[in-house]
């Protein structure tokens, strides 16, 4: 038995005005994730997921999709132990025959008890899904806390013509390292030996620090809430020197040909970044730090491309299988999946937070800190895992 | 090192008048458990078991059992590890040679240093053994609590022409999530493929709920205590129903040939289920949940028929070993098991005491917490354990 | 997240006149600890090492040890996960290119912000190495608490013509119960069927409990700090009775023949063994117990042998090899290692401390507690881990 907080009190005190981004160890409350692609989940089919914290229970019906805690109100046990369907809207718990509605959560029916009076009034938790450019989102909080899908993805996302692909998997860390692993310029010099390469003429600086200007913060009312860094007004670092002698050196091509490796980058709630024209120029790469519990994340890799006719489209997911996937999504960003899972030790137990020692470039992430900390639509506790 | 308490103090805030029972995590002490068969134990063989979370060394001599702490007084390593028993009557640490009587305890000698002040006076914690039925019994508690073995177990197991017949096998959930799986009325939802079916017409409805006058509180002085639950009062449900549209029948057979699965059941103090007219008329099903720890119960199934000749004992023991152990202790009470070790995830953290949310049925359950709570002789405490 | 303190605070009010050491459970601070064998690190070598519970890197440059703490400043990430020894002197962290000097810890250069303030201002924790007698010792601690390295070791292992030889491994047993196995002149009890025998005639009784006069305190002010056991004033049973009955012999020799097995052991802080003529006249054996972790120690177990001629050291190292090491080190000592292991949970939680039941002869350990809770330097504590 364990009474401990999920996060350190005592850390807790000494991070001033990003204290609400710590305390989102499990993720924000009230936010739409992406949790699975859309094809993922056929008609009738049924999935078990994680989302900040909670198992849930998806299951498409008559195309629309539902999302249920996996969990019977009775003894507590997970009916997706050994689901049990009878008709098509409902699923009845495999111990004692609790029956609950997909579509409300209500409990419809006791099997075995027909004329209990908690059956029509008591309700199991569900959330809202939506579905947009093939992935499945779950509102991740209270229904009267709901906002729309296009508050919590990054601006473009959403436009009509834009085609995504991509691919999902588990990463053994926290999801704000994620963030904080994507959206840091400095983070480039892990991918030095990328063989991404072979398909770009990169400029590839060392690294590189923002200049006064690089970085704003959008805050509108009625749309995300981001940070986003102008890489075109950032002082590049070509050359990494020791004792006055050069130790490594970025490529850097003929201005005609080569290009940077992005133009930007910019970190949206609930924890989505966005680089512009990457792995190419005319695309953008969306990627998302889905929270699954204190220690892992879903990554969630998507890749978008304007598209309008049918030849664009199958050009485009042709590509995709033989050079974004395989050199962009898997190579080039195992590296960062890779730093991601060897940072997680130091902020297991909070001190990381106050402990690291960050450098001036760093003050984007401290941006970021605080303007989740300011827009968080709420903190997940232990107590909404209970 | 860790100072938590055994159970989260906020959940026995809020549980009432069955507090001693969510205490109870690792049993009751002061009572009776069956541990082992007789047959597993010969003259001079020793075995290490555990019991209430303590390990114990139980040892045959000239016949009786005895049973030690497997830890030695000095430094704390357990005898057990490289057991030297020099003579009959006792066992000599591997380290030192403190050197410890079985029958008392008593710390015979340290064999290099006979001359010190300790011999004599100090002892290793034994408890009383008892072997009834082909069971050895530990009353793991107090010398001065010792009651006898016939408060412990349920009324009718120690008649004298009872044949006793069983296994045992470690269950990884608490014992209590077997005693109220085991005495749930609705729980036989889940046995509904079972092979068992095969060897008798069983009249098996989807569940039933106790009407006025089924549930009794057996509280006599000087008897074991215990709840009854008479099934011939009870509300049998056979068809269930979502929507309207029948989804899943019990099976009833003629009424001349079928019988109901059983008449009644019966869970007693300190942790045992009394099934009566099971697998089939004319035999009991006794069945312990022996608490080993805070995570995991010895299950100890046994059945007892009525023989008064040697050719009834016989036929029993063929048919227990052709019928009854792998159709119903092992097929039929596999489902139990599964469903003990799938709900104990949700009672972990204690919470699942208050966040439950029982039926109408369950209120059997509930007496049963408020007879053990009222009845248990003492909690067993992490201090025990030390 | 844990705030939960090392050492259980309610067992540290009980222990009296020794809580020094029972706080120190990763060890004493500010001492000198061996950590591996000087030809295990060659010249531009990396080794990655435990100690007190920190991570060390170890480098020889220009023959020199250094030692600096594994994890770069800025976002906690270990530096040999990827070590980037772009120079001699130093190393770059793989993930943004903080660059430390191994001399002093300094960070040198952030390779893309080489203009940052943090560069020479900032350092990473270095420690004081000495290589003796084939040996790297790291002084754990503070720089401005060293002390000279003859402070730390028994009386004589520093002397001119000792030739050491040895081996290491990982124990997994608190470094405590090592120090206390070593020094506890009843545990010979355990080495009774030891191979070493066929090698040298023991006189091998089964305890020998110290006489007065036999225990002494040395704590002068510039030397080491230990606790010696003369073997001479001991009190030797060779016969071990229960009930009047004599169940075990130790081998006792014509006096002409036979020797002690030693004439005597002594403790030193920070923790290390002499036992004086062992395995044979003429050797003595040193053994070192690092503390590692909470739960594990190295084992630095050493031969010294007065050597002045090339011939008597390869005497002594062909002897090593074909004799000591494989009944002595190996064999030997394999009983200590496993009663440590055994022991290990018992001092889990600390109750043990409290709980173990002393015997006369274990005043030894006390004598040893006491001094060790006297003249230990510091305790290392989950602060300095941070």
């Amino acid at each position: 038995m364990s009474e401990e907080p999920l996060v350190n009190p005592e850390v807790l005190e000494m991070v001033g005005d990003w204290r609400g981004y710590v305390e989102a160890k499990l993720g924000f409350r009230n936010h739409w994730y992406p949790i699975r692609f859309s094809s993922e989940l056929n008609e009738g089919a049924l999935l078990v997921v994680e989302l900040l914290g909670e198992k849930l229970l998806l299951k498409r019906i008559d195309g629309k999709v539902y999302a249920m805690r996996d969990r019977c109100l009775h003894r507590g046990v997970p009916l997706s132990r050994k689901p049990d369907c009878y008709t098509k809207d409902t699923i009845t718990c495999w111990y004692h025959g609790y029956t609950y509605r997909f579509q409300t959560g209500e409990l419809a029916n006791i099997l075995a008890v027909p004329d209990s009076r908690l059956c029509g009034r008591r309700k199991i938790q569900t959330y809202p899904c939506e579905e947009a450019k093939g992935l499945i989102f779950v509102f991740l909080g209270d229904e009267h806390e709901v906002h729309p899908l296009s508050k919590d993805v990054p601006p473009g996302f959403l436009d009509e013509d834009l085609m995504v692909l991509g691919k999902h998997r588990v990463v053994d860390s926290n999801w704000r390292l994620g963030c904080e692993n994507g959206f840091d310029a400095l983070h480039i010099f892990i991918h030095k030996d990328s063989t991404l390469r072979h398909f770009r003429e990169f400029n590839f600086p060392i690294g590189h620090t923002p200049l006064p200007g690089a970085v704003t913060c959008i805050e509108e009312e009625d749309g995300p809430k981001g940070v986003e860094d102008d890489f075109s007004k950032h002082h590049p670092i070509w050359d990494g020197e020791i004792d006055g002698q050069i130790v490594v050196k970025g490529p850097k091509f003929d201005p005609k040909k080569g290009t940077s490796a992005s133009i930007g980058t910019s970190i949206w709630l609930p924890g989505v970044l966005k680089v512009e024209s990457f792995p190419v120029p005319g695309i953008t790469q969306f990627e998302w730090y889905v929270p699954l519990d204190e220690g892992r994340h879903l990554y969630v890799q998507t890749l978008g491309q304007a598209c309008t006719t049918d030849e664009e489209r199958s050009d485009f997911a042709n590509k995709f299988e033989t050079h974004w996937k395989p050199h962009g999504l898997d190579g080039f960003n195992a590296d960062d999946i890779w730093a991601r899972e060897v940072t997680q030790p130091f902020y297991d137990d909070d001190y990381g937070w106050v402990d690291e020692m960050l450098c001036e470039p760093d003050s984007t992430i401290l941006e970021w800190r605080r303007l989740a900390a300011r827009h968080g639509r709420g903190i997940q506790t232990k107590k909404d895992l209970r």
